[in-house]
């Protein structure tokens, strides 16, 4: 197998009859979905998503993949292919489109509404293009045919691309459901007529290629939840994704059956929901639906809510609702259902809701202790069936972190894609498929552009750090006013401090050896603003560390007037 | 069942012949378990743990309990009896001995012997009474009975504490390993004689309350471990508590069968497996350690490490070897065993390891891909036995959050317990047992005290709120130098910021908004420094919510010249 190099190039000029490809997102992570293949001087995008912060990324609101590989050649891509409409395989699109208006936006109908509908907020009126399974598409050097796959939101799609290099499948996020709600099945049958006509290179979702077996059928949730809804004679609230369309449907058809009202709460959801009904994604029967700020005014056996707040947003209806901050007051007997997965890094905060609310009697059911939730992604069981369908000549695992990568790896291997054909690759690694062999040339600048509030990429690693530093330790700031002619102190020492835990009346203790270190200086005839910023810095710091054992940031103010 | 209240309000005075007791942690959390019994006007305290911070508390090492419901009362108190020797019912023993340093400490050989090595880097010379199970020992009003438990780590003991208001039998962390690599049961035939007795209030783990079925026995560890020796030509890491004994041991024996050398690394790896051979606890062949510093120079197929760091601590050895910032370098074929437990809270951290060592080629065995861990705490079926043993009148499930609790209170009900015995607290609710009746009379205040560096306490509420906003969005300072006779801007405004992520010199565009303000101030005769202040704030924070819609702490230094 060959594996990335820390110590990668550039890599050289793409020779005539290759093929280029080159993540900006989603190799070595789970999120930023984002792929560029370059033919012949023209590029093709497939997907272009959002990465979510973790802690360590202090008040970053999205992280979205750099752009800057491509910002020079704009002009040169052809499409963005959009898998599904999920935020980590389309949340960067309109970041992208703020670049080039009118680049075309291809994806199945549910895809390109709900694209469409998140563009109408940044006021982006898109160029799309519609696509179905089956359908070819030529954009450019790139011959695109679209395949159906099922996943956690309708109408998705893998897309297998064929140039003169060769023919590349990219499954796009993918699990193969053999009783999907919709009845829409992942296209093996095309998988395997791809497979004999020859797949050059195969790309394929990573995310559980850790766990063994197969995912269960969605279908499995429906007794489940209609235990949930038998058992229940107070309110029952339904927290899920916002365009989980089929496990909203799995409620409303629970809710319908035993007499229940609906109301859906949460922008997105509300939002999702209007378009996957309006285009038949999802069923809802006449007269079942009740606004959401009516709910309060119905008896609790007789409603539903359905709502986001699955990952413990502390804004989400959810969270208020479990630390009473929220109008609907959480009772005993009442059933909290959490029909989601638990995203990884949103552990503590989901469990501060499950306490919350079982704190105030409710029942917490979630995928813990109940079949609740069944993953979107194909495990192990299922990837060697598409391995061994398509028998690619080589593969690289995409959209998972390291350990989901190698394990895909490694079941590539098992289903004897030779060792040497296999490329596990990162963020920004360059593959070049020549000659039907793919493999690594070089590596290209890849890092994380911060959103934050109104700003794209204001906010840098540096930023970053010392929003760690004061997070964790406070700041100290020492203002001292110098009289520009003597050099001598003529106002402060002013200390203001924050997050830092020292009492502030300690502050007084210092300030003899701060005027020590300032009147040494004048009289060493220092009157260079920055030394004495130094003087102050360096007296501070060594306080508060010999006291106090911490380190919070110093900021020394030195203004001369 | 009977709940807290939070408009719970002050306890009345104790009347005779009733026991009163009062968690100060441990009850509502996992974590600083420390419970106050009160008898005839003294107090027995078992044990005196701490808590590990969340990311919500940034910066802080340690909780502790707040001890403000006992500082006047410390000469009444007749003994602190320890459990187990875990940090979350010992850590906290150094700083109630700091506010009085002769209260005896009861607990086993081995409890003793680590909160004794504990306390010397406190440099502490503790007053200790060794017991072991089957003793009684009187502590004033307070006969204690002491029963031997099977827990992660040896010499673990429950305690029956008899007053005159009844027999309370408080388990700590327990489960029911029944072929304990020690031969040593959890005493089920002493619980049993207390039932015969009459137990009038059982106090229980909840820790696995929801957790359905019977702990695995550490014993069918050994074949996994033996199999992943097996099948290694490599080096081997093991990460583990630094305070499991038997896990130690269960890798040392490993290490002899098949002829590698073993490296211990970690400061309290080191300290507690040096007590714990020196008391006989842990067998270490002869010949068969290594120093750390010299595994090195060893082939990487002839010795194992068995370090810390199972939690993804940054400053831990494993970290470091994953982040490549350790002489220790992953290589391909290297294995490394996390034979741990995942913290909640903590599992954004060890994916980050297990990734890092992936990446360089590692291969990473945790308890999710196979039976490296089992837990220390007795889950459902074996708390259903210690109930029907044990047919408590009263009971009061401990050592849990919210939902661990209430999933135990369901068990207690369905083995018998009257719902109106079970009583369900949380830290600082007091519970009085009167004429053999256990009920909540009121609360106490009781809060987290936090330690960061050397100072204890100093960190409040405030402080933390103030590093979450500087942790998210940094800070802005103003300085503006005031002629205090007339009023004028003399220097500045001068204005540094970080972690704001706004380009500084974006700065220069608020500075004449800033200068606006206060010439209006001037103009209208405001000399007050602190009116100055609110304008300046006003003035700077409508700019960057306008232009960057972001909320920074504004700092706004006013200095009279």
């Amino acid at each position: 197998m060959s594996h990335p190099h820390p110590d990668l190039g550039l890599p050289p000029v793409l020779p005539t009859g290759a093929l280029r490809i080159v993540a900006l997102g989603g190799l070595g992570e789970i999120g930023r979905n984002m792929t560029v293949f370059e033919f012949d001087g023209r590029l093709l995008i497939v997907d272009c998503g959002v990465l979510f912060p973790e802690p360590d990324q202090p008040g970053v609101d999205l992280i979205l993949p750099d752009f800057d590989y491509i910002r020079d050649r704009l002009d040169d891509v052809e499409a963005v292919v959009l898998t599904h409409a999920h935020e980590d395989h389309i949340g960067a699109v309109p970041y992208l489109l703020r670049e080039r208006a009118d680049i075309p936006i291809v994806g199945s109908r549910l895809t390109l509404a709900l694209i469409e509908s998140k563009l109408v907020e940044h006021r982006i009126q898109p160029v799309t293009l519609e696509v179905v399974e089956g359908q070819r598409r030529r954009f450019g050097p790139f011959e695109c045919e679209f395949l159906a796959v099922n996943h956690s939101i309708p109408d998705a799609l893998a897309v297998a691309i064929r140039t003169d290099a060769g023919l590349v499948l990219h499954t796009g996020d993918f699990k193969m459901d053999q009783l999907p709600m919709d009845g829409r099945l992942t296209d093996l049958g095309g998988f395997a007529r791809l497979g004999a006509e020859g797949v050059d290179l195969l790309m394929s979702d990573s995310t559980n290629a850790e766990v063994p077996g197969f995912v269960t059928s969605e279908r499995e949730i429906a007794p489940v939840i209609d235990e949930i809804f038998r058992n229940s004679d107070k309110r029952i609230i339904v927290a899920c994704f916002a365009s989980h369309v089929h496990r909203v449907q799995q409620v409303l058809d629970a809710a319908e059956q035993h007499g229940r009202k609906v109301a859906l709460m949460g922008r997105s959801m509300v939002r999702n929901m209007g378009v996957a009904r309006d285009l038949g994604y999802l069923r809802v029967p006449g007269g079942l639906m009740v606004d959401s700020r009516e709910i309060e005014s119905w008896p609790p056996e007789d409603v539903v809510l359905i709502c986001t707040g699955s990952q413990g947003e502390p804004m989400a209806a959810l969270s208020r609702m479990a630390n009473r901050d929220h109008p609907i007051r959480i009772a005993e007997g009442d059933t909290v259902l959490l029909a989601s997965s638990l995203v990884p890094g949103n552990e503590t905060a989901v469990n501060k809701v499950i306490n919350g609310l079982t704190r105030w009697g409710a029942r917490v059911i979630h995928k813990g202790n109940a079949r609740v939730h069944v993953s979107g992604h194909a495990a192990a069981g299922e990837l060697l069936y598409v391995l061994n369908l398509t028998r690619p000549s080589n593969f690289l695992p995409v959209h998972g972190e390291w350990r989901h990568m190698r394990a895909h790896a490694r079941l590539a291997s098992l289903t004897g894609v030779p060792d040497e054909h296999i490329v596990i690759a990162e963020d920004g690694v360059v593959v070049d498929l020549i000659d039907g062999r793919a493999s690594i040339v070089g590596a290209v600048p890849c890092g994380y552009v911060f959103v934050d509030g109104t700003s794209v990429g204001d906010v840098t690693d540096v930023a970053l750090k010392d929003r760690r530093i004061l997070g964790d330790e406070g700041f100290i700031s020492v203002v001292v006013v110098i009289d520009s002619t003597t050099g001598r102190l003529t106002g402060g020492p002013e200390i203001h401090a924050r997050g830092s835990g020292i009492d502030p009346d300690d502050f007084e203790r210092v300030i003899p050896q701060i005027e020590k270190a300032l009147q040494e200086a004048a009289a060493d005839g220092i009157a260079d603003v920055q030394q004495m910023r130094r003087l102050v810095r360096r007296a501070v710091g060594r306080w508060v560390s010999d006291v106090y054992r911490r380190r919070p940031m110093i900021i020394p103010v030195v203004v001369e007037v």
